[in-house]
């Protein structure tokens, strides 16, 4: 598929950080981005390539066209637990409601309510998604038959998976298909022996791979982790050899000052989840302080049991919105650095660098913003307006890898949602039959 | 217009104050509620009445019929300050950003702009806001305009508008239209001498009106209202005599043991701005507290300034994630009082108690929300879904008062929305110039 969009507005990172909007076209080739410009210049382009043939020629109407969010931290097949346990204290959350649900999950059924969630992503403007989870090739059979980009990691711990399927899932998703790849990672400190870690940093070796895992996302998790090692969960797993290769940290709530310098010295990329983190009451992450350390920041939703819902928007919203209540400070993470987080600095944390910004060669993984909507109106700051009062409804069309899933509310993922929303009610219909 | 629904699913708010989901039709006869049932008794509801012509058979497709939502504190007409002046200091914003911006807005200017702030809130299945702002009959004019229902009260202070002003726009907005009432307010302690609020006290015992205020919205204020008067804010204007015919506070969010007392002694409401007090970083209001003392908690956005989007999904959130934070306990606030203050208790706050719910007798203020969206799937539970994953992706229709105004992305309401969007951007480039 070759798309020729016009009469857009084009979002860009220029070189020294800063966003800058034109007006103009992009065209898309295959998978990839091939121009940004006037439009003016088509005999340049095509010099030395055959004539393109545009499958699609899209009239923007003057909206924009920017890339996908990247939703650096999720657990997508966890769609079937939505609303199932909420309002409810963190432990008798997981202990009661979500562990001896996902203890009946079937392999099966993590494709399914895959591509639930994918659906969802795609509605928010999402282009791909760091996923943590269970049965991960079932996962990355889901994203690529819809045609989405996933990176995946391992939810592995004491009482599920183990490092043989962890080095099996890496080489064969690896393999699957050029829409997703793989990272070394495991569930949590509090979930997982040392033996397994020890694990995970040698196959983090082996594959010269990042590593990631949930850490320090509560204040208790910590203290626990301090009382069992002596040491806080940073300390601990970079003291295994974790980071050789680098990595990061999903939440990263509870960090302390030594923290800060492991996270430095390593290059890891915090990935933080505010929606989730507010509604289990755990706390705010130190965001500004990160940011003004020059620690990379990448944004996530986390799974749709702890948020519940997978929008960047909202994401977005309280990312700054709770820095700005931690800090006292109406101020700070201004939403230029918020937009650099969800999009660009996302696909740095889960290695997708020709997915981070609009730009010639790079992938053609991109959304356009619907403006014409009072939500966005007046134009006084497009990058404001999203950031502040953006919302799904804005989202118009989402692309991934050039071909375009999601437009004006309908799907194009060769399934009908409604075969996908019965699988996933039958899902959880069983699951609550066997607990 | 007479309008019926059926193939729906009706959210109903039983006498004891549970909610109840059930499936069936829902008939409104020009701008009322007549019939909720199975839709097999006809005859019954036609009996003694001429047969029921309809204008409109709408088939619901299974999605849920629910009261709209009641924005119960906002200032319309400030659009035109959307992301104008964000991720600056609280000070600094209003005094260098705003305040001089309002001090160039022309009445007309206010017409059109409150257009558009409606246009967002049918976005949002609003159907009814609590205004405070200035020439108060210009938003009256407007709403009655496009058929959306508006509670208005003044922004008066030591600079803006006057007793005079506040009583004239009482008599002619209550006049105008069924659409619109009025209730005495002014804009806060903090900007208003004690003359001009004992002239408030005053105007609510002749027209016997609750009074409605910005109460305790920062630290700061507080902290300056008993340095002046050595009460908080809700002592001092109970003082006054201002509340002898109940109202309430927006914000409340830095609130005493005393002025506990005097809430509930005096029966007013509480209007949590949650999105405005992160965004400006004014802190968090102590919601659970609040409801724990049977306090009536209503739920509004704020203005487009300082929020910036009039979205009640986001404002839902955040009222039970940040109460989550502010009491470390993820039980606290549940999802069903939350949806009960964004629709129910907002009306109350409002005096829209024909409003308040879906009930034969009631005003047709309703709006459909799309089920069949990968975010409200699976079913587990209707209610959490919305509060947690709903989004204004969601909103299917708006209608108020027995018109729909906003129907699959479509405005009906006698404007072009190019028209209002091209107003908005002049006026702020007209006032920019001047400033």
């Amino acid at each position: 598929m070759n798309t020729r969009f016009y009469n857009a507005r084009i979002l860009l990172l220029e070189d020294d950080g800063n966003y800058n909007i034109i007006n103009g076209e992009l065209w898309v080739k295959k998978d990839e981005i091939i121009y940004i410009g006037d439009g003016s210049d088509v005999a340049q382009v095509c010099k030395g390539d055959e004539m393109i043939l545009w499958d699609v020629q899209k009239d923007c109407k003057g909206n924009l066209l920017m890339p996908g969010f990247k939703n650096a931290h999720t657990h997508t097949a966890m769609t079937f637990l939505r609303s199932y346990a909420d309002d409810l204290e963190l432990q008798r959350w997981l202990n009661e409601a979500i562990f001896p649900r996902e203890a009946k999950l079937l392999e099966e059924d993590v494709y399914w309510l895959y591509i639930l969630g994918v659906m969802e992503y795609l509605t928010s403007g999402i282009t791909s998604n760091f996923d943590m989870y269970f049965f991960q090739q079932m996962g990355a059979k889901a994203a690529v038959d819809v045609g989405f980009r996933s990176v995946f990691t391992s939810g592995l711990n004491n009482f599920s998976e183990s490092l043989e399927r962890v080095e099996e899932d890496y080489l064969k998703t690896t393999e699957m298909s050029d829409l997703v790849s793989y990272m070394i990672g495991f569930h949590a400190e509090y979930t997982t022996s040392k033996e397994l870690m020890e694990g995970i940093a040698r196959l983090s070796h082996k594959y010269k791979s990042p590593t990631y895992l949930h850490n320090s996302e509560t204040a208790l998790e910590v203290a626990e982790c301090k009382q069992r090692w002596g040491m806080t969960p940073t300390a601990l797993t970079d003291s295994l050899g974790m980071y050789e290769y680098g990595g990061g940290g999903y939440h990263m709530v509870h960090v302390e000052d030594g923290d800060f310098d492991i996270i430095k010295n390593r290059g890891l990329y915090v990935v933080t989840n505010p929606g989730s983190n507010t509604k289990l009451a755990s706390g705010i992450a130190p965001i500004n302080r990160y940011l003004q350390e020059k620690i990379p920041v990448a944004l996530g939703t986390d799974g749709p049991a702890s948020n519940n819902c997978l929008d960047m928007f909202r994401e977005m919203f309280l990312m700054t919105g709770l820095a700005k209540l931690r800090e006292a400070d109406a101020a700070v993470v201004p939403a230029e650095k918020v937009l650099y987080a969800a999009t660009t600095e996302g696909a740095n944390a889960m290695g997708l660098f020709d997915c981070d910004r609009l730009a010639v060669g790079k992938k053609a993984d991109i959304i356009m913003i619907d403006l014409n909507q009072p939500n966005m109106q007046p134009e006084n700051n497009i990058i404001k307006n999203i950031v502040y009062s953006g919302s799904k409804q804005n989202v118009a069309m989402t692309m991934v890898n050039g071909k375009i899933l999601y437009e004006g509310g309908v799907f194009d993922i060769g399934f009908d949602p409604k075969e996908i929303y019965e699988k996933a009610n039958k899902i959880i219909q069983r699951v609550n039959n066997e607990v």
